[in-house]
């Protein structure tokens, strides 16, 4: 992989002086081109050797671009909030808006790299790495972000004399830290991890870009032509659709659905629920005061069908806990920031912490319901959300976030009760409008929709729990009882 | 303060149930008022005695109201993130976007007052958060932030017979926490600091109300009235205007002002500048890595005239840094998430935490700047904006925080030089525009507004540093040196 950044590339001062006023045009226009269209995004990913000129790469880049529209990260180790966040959290916090660039110096290869140069973790948890990384990817580049990998290479002399020559000097010597002697003594380990991580995520979205950084002119004139024929390529384009490359799924033929074949009307002694309830809220909190909380959290999901009763049941789970525990975040119209992002963004953003709960009401599955049903998306869009969410979740997962789901169903004539009884009641009647009649009318569409959904996001890390929900009473004790043995089940 | 909440205020239920589906309605209504005319946020703080059912009220709120405009914060301490940024981070962060209301169950008054009462801090500094306070809900205010503060009062006497009852109960004993009992001992102590606090922070803009908290009926149709009414009596006005109130400021007789008395033509010779410039980025980058750094951050303000080199300035230093250590923040246009709160909440959001430097590639000080100019504000708003934004950076500084603001002035002749030069360059011709030109116009204006704003904002903890730059290697040279020289002093 290494061979070709070994050829001894140059190019001369003339050549150079010759070439960079055009290409500083070009790459500007191309950014400025990019910002207008507001309509994709790019992440440039710098990595490779110790003294390989990262930060004159990063210098030049803000000198030739508007650096008003780039920002430059360097997220290697997680920092503050980022504790007990799963470990893209950061990355996915420092994602750009349409229209912008974000560098990252410290990317998700920095720390799988190194991990794996000091025996940290086995060759296989840096596949495992890897492969996370070209999801990720793969989901950016349909979420039109450009995904550009550069990596900046040095033969192990010519690593050696750069490193020399920045010591010697009083001037450039604090550019030399101890690590990064530390470092070379393993450069052929690092050669050899590097290669590996290197071809594993190597993809037609986002291939790696190895460039020979032992002469800056040839190294700063690739990635520079590089980075303004990728958004060039990128640009005249509409967004792309794949409408039509996605196959149908099938309806299955009897017509039986996980949803069809509930008994709606499990019911509940009021003297019970009296009873049960304050009992669960109490254990509730109780779990919220356990040890092993301190290092886990949970986040639960109210999906359902409207009226179904999700507001009731969250107060009737927020009631068991103090307010610092935690947080509901209801999905409505999302704000520029959000829509200016892959549409999982603006859920990352409001991952818990160490100790507390988010409560989504609504959540990231609107865009396997409504997104779907309405068109909102391509067909393609919310078939490879299925495989997105599961990743999402198995990365909540493996962070130790206890993740709770609910789908809370009633019957058709229910619902038509609850709309009727909104409109009679002065204070309810905020809670229906022109809309959720028109839901109503796709309510088959939505059975179906849910039933898939169900099927292909109950995964062993993050079932879905299915409430059936004519009785509220009923609904509210089974989503508590559910709540309390999750958690307990998982210390 | 709390002898009328001591008079045994009772409500009937069925008075209680006359009043309360039209309660609901009226309040829900002017919730909904506000959200549509998007122009206030509210802010609740729910303080008061242990027991006195802030939870209770809490879950009334957020069953009365649409849940889905109202966020609950439990911020009494800091967590994540907000260590190593000023105290009013968490506060900053939590407010609501216009249109919607936050609810403080623990807020800027919770640690003073607990730190008070256990004898951690004397009453001078109890009284110093209160006028913090004061002044934090005057800019709320003045920024068209409903601020409404409620302390659920009990009895000595009331609040033991609470606390034996949940105590008492298997279904209710988890509402009662050993620190509740602890607290109660103290209940005198409590009742003296906090009586103390409310006096210190009862303003008219946003007075406390104390509310009896024996009677549930009584305490909840008190909140829910007082904040139905305070909610519709800021809505029907347009956003205030003191455009006429706030008297002119003079400006000097003889027209003499700081910046039109500079020798703007200060230059270093090209060779001195090769030397020093190297020499001065090692020592900044040497000063980021000094183990007294890990409790600081920096903020560094770069001001002045357009084309007075403040982009190629700032590369000179982030050159100097790692990219984990900086991150440069260009103002442009705000967000319309940041748009619909108070001005300076942009700049809280991205302040530095520990260890590393936000550069603001303009500022807060746009607010007297091009907003006085053009007309952005009101003049009440741009006068006021001197004092709120010195109350900031003391903030900041109380904090830790190394604060270098610099003015970069060039002379009226050497910006139209420039302003023709990048006109020329084809890579350089998106620096330039028809705006640029049209606020040369008001080159005067300009150059008052900064005057006044270096004489205004100059203070012991956050001083201005005027640049003569019409050499931009003098420039450069003397902004890297304040840099080091500042840094250096606050270890």
């Amino acid at each position: 992989m290494f061979e070709a950044a070994e050829l001894g590339h140059e190019i001369s001062k003339e050549d150079y002086d010759a070439r960079e006023p055009i290409l500083r045009e070009a790459l500007l226009d191309a950014q400025l081109d990019l910002l207008e269209q507001k309509r994709q995004s790019v992440v440039v990913i710098l990595g490779g050797v110790d003294a390989g000129g990262k930060g004159d790469v990063l210098n030049l880049l803000h000198e030739w671009l508007d650096p008003r529209h780039v920002t430059t990260y360097a997220l290697a180790a997680p920092l503050g909030e980022d504790h007990g966040r799963p470990d893209f959290y950061r990355f996915w916090r420092a994602l750009p808006p349409a229209g912008k660039i974000s560098i990252f110096v410290g990317s998700w290869y920095t720390n799988p790299i190194l991990d794996r140069v000091f025996g940290r973790i086995p060759t296989s948890d840096l596949d495992r790495h890897m492969r996370r990384a070209v999801l990720f990817e793969r989901m950016l580049s349909s979420e039109n972000v450009v995904v550009l990998k550069f990596w900046l290479h040095l033969s192990k002399k010519s690593k050696k004399k750069r490193l020399d020559e920045l010591s010697k000097s009083d001037k450039t010597s604090w550019r030399v830290t101890d690590a990064d002697w530390e470092n070379h003594k393993r450069y052929d380990k690092f050669r050899k991890v590097s290669e590996r991580a290197l071809r594993e995520s190597s993809t037609a979205e986002a291939p790696w870009i190895v460039v020979e950084a032992s002469n800056p002119r040839y190294r700063d004139l690739t990635i520079a032509t590089t980075l303004e024929q990728s958004i060039r390529a990128r640009l005249p384009e509409a967004s792309p659709t794949h409408a039509n490359h996605a196959p149908a799924l099938p309806a299955p033929i009897d017509d039986r659905r996980i949803l069809s074949s509930l008994d709606l009307d499990k019911t509940i002694e009021p003297a019970v629920y009296s009873d049960k309830l304050p009992t669960l809220q109490g254990k509730l909190n109780l779990l919220f005061r356990e040890p092993g909380m301190k290092k886990r959290s949970v986040v639960a999901v109210f999906e359902g069908m409207d009226a179904a009763g999700k507001g009731g049941a969250i107060r009737r789970v927020t009631h068991a806990l103090d307010a610092r525990q935690y947080r509901v975040v209801p999905i409505a119209a999302p704000t520029d920031e959000e829509k200016a992002r892959p549409y999982l963004w603006r859920f990352w953003r409001n991952l818990p912490g160490h100790g507390s709960m988010t409560i989504y009401d609504r959540s990231w599955y609107g865009r396997v319901l409504v997104e779907r049903i309405e068109g909102f998306c391509d067909t393609n869009d919310w078939m490879r959300a299925f495989g997105e969410i599961n990743e999402f979740e198995e990365q909540l997962a493996e962070s130790g976030v206890i993740i709770v789901k609910f789908w809370l169903q009633t019957s058709k004539e229910e619902q038509l009760a609850r709309f009727e009884a909104r409109e009679k009641t002065g204070f309810k009647r905020h809670k229906i409008g022109p809309e959720d009649w028109r839901n109503r009318e796709k309510w088959e569409a939505y059975e179906h929709a849910a039933s898939e959904m169900i099927e292909r996001t109950s995964t062993e890390f993050s079932p879905w729990t299915i409430i059936e929900a004519n009785d509220k009473k009923h609904a509210r004790i089974k989503i508590l009882e559910t709540l309390v043995e999750t958690i307990d089940d998982a210390f």
